[in-house]
């Protein structure tokens, strides 16, 4: 592997372990048995590090939402959408853990993930609209825009959530069966849209994210505080 | 008024208008004309201040999610939440611009942040239970759980969506009715479960949160970028 990659890898993996702010450009180059001055051959700053691993997270996330075109899209691909989409935030998660403040720091950053929004929330549209044709889904215009801009609120989101919440528990570190739990309250947005197959197979599907099943099983500490809906 | 609310009035002032990383206790000092000493014989440090500040935001948004004993929940008393709890997040508006800074920084905010969100989020379930006895809402235990979380993630991350996304527009300063517009996404949330007047006035409702009527009328730049649903 090429160096600007290996220190894109490794400043991932940094980031995400040991937070973006604790982590310097020093640390990197250590990591990776590099002097500073190589790293700084091929990024000028932590600033750049950031920007490329955002622009590698924007290409992937923008590739798992490709609509096919020479065919109508199947409930396969409705889950595979959701699924790629997890798998990223969690790959990546260190920028929404943070994002406040990288955004602060960065203009450049602030007007590319300002594009990155406006373009993933056009094309989860085009998904929308791709599962309407195919009969997954039923929903108007207003509902679709509201619906879609509740799904990246929640998305990109969800993660903070489980850690300021406590919905895990307390002061409990963030694993990829946290994250995954958060597609429980994407299928919860999208249920009552749901038509055909997807609403036939949405209980299976919710009981299956929501205990972990086939992953290890987070069970949320809250549910003990609330008590029955019908008491 | 005592010194004391004084300088947590003037606190909330400042950190809303300027963020409360570029505010330190000296600033708020000189804003108030007391000295630096006077300050903290009040208050120790500024994670005191904040933490006053927390506790106050918490008190308001508790009270305003109270459910009468006396008689059943009206559609009025739905609205009055909704309203309730937007007004305050203006309030308090600095707390979740970088509520994720706020909490790594003190421990106690962190333990007192995640009672709060149970305590929120378990009062919200017993205004929905109220609600379905008044005959306002129809849903299932597991839905009013899953609707009562993304409620939360989408209010506290609504201002922050709108900052980061340019959902009004690029580099828009948040207002008040861009606040409002997130009533929006919580009326499509609920959308579904809405039975009898509640269900009648929701077009209604939503068209006025949507436009801002009666507001000035921030208009979501997004709407240009996305193309119709049926075309």
């Amino acid at each position: 592997m090429k160096t600007k990659d290996r220190i894109l890898l490794k400043s991932l993996e940094l980031f995400n372990a040991d937070g973006e702010r604790n982590v310097t450009t020093n640390h990197i180059s250590a990591a990776l048995n590099i002097s500073p001055g190589n790293l700084y051959y091929h990024y000028r700053s932590k600033e750049d590090i950031i920007f490329a691993l955002f622009q590698a997270y924007q290409a992937s996330m923008l590739t798992s939402l490709g609509v096919p075109t020479d065919r109508v899209l199947t409930y396969e691909d409705k889950m595979g959408y959701l699924e790629a989409i997890f798998n990223q935030l969690w790959e990546y998660r260190f920028l929404h853990r943070d994002l406040g403040h990288l955004l602060e720091e960065s203009q450049r950053l602030r007007r590319a993930y300002r594009e990155f929004a406006r373009e993933v929330m056009a094309q989860a549209y085009r998904v929308y609209a791709g599962l309407r044709e195919a009969d997954l889904v039923i929903l108007e215009e207003h509902e679709a825009r509201a619906l879609i801009v509740n799904i990246w609120i929640i998305t990109t989101n969800w993660a903070s959530f489980v850690t300021s919440s406590g919905f895990f528990g307390d002061e409990v570190a963030l694993d990829r069966n946290h994250l995954r739990r958060g597609l429980v309250q994407i299928l919860s947005l999208e249920a009552p849209y749901l038509k055909g197959v997807a609403r036939e197979k949405l209980p299976e599907l919710w009981r299956r994210y929501e205990l972990g099943e086939d992953e290890s099983r987070p069970t949320p500490s809250q549910s003990v505080e609330l008590g029955g809906l019908t008491d």
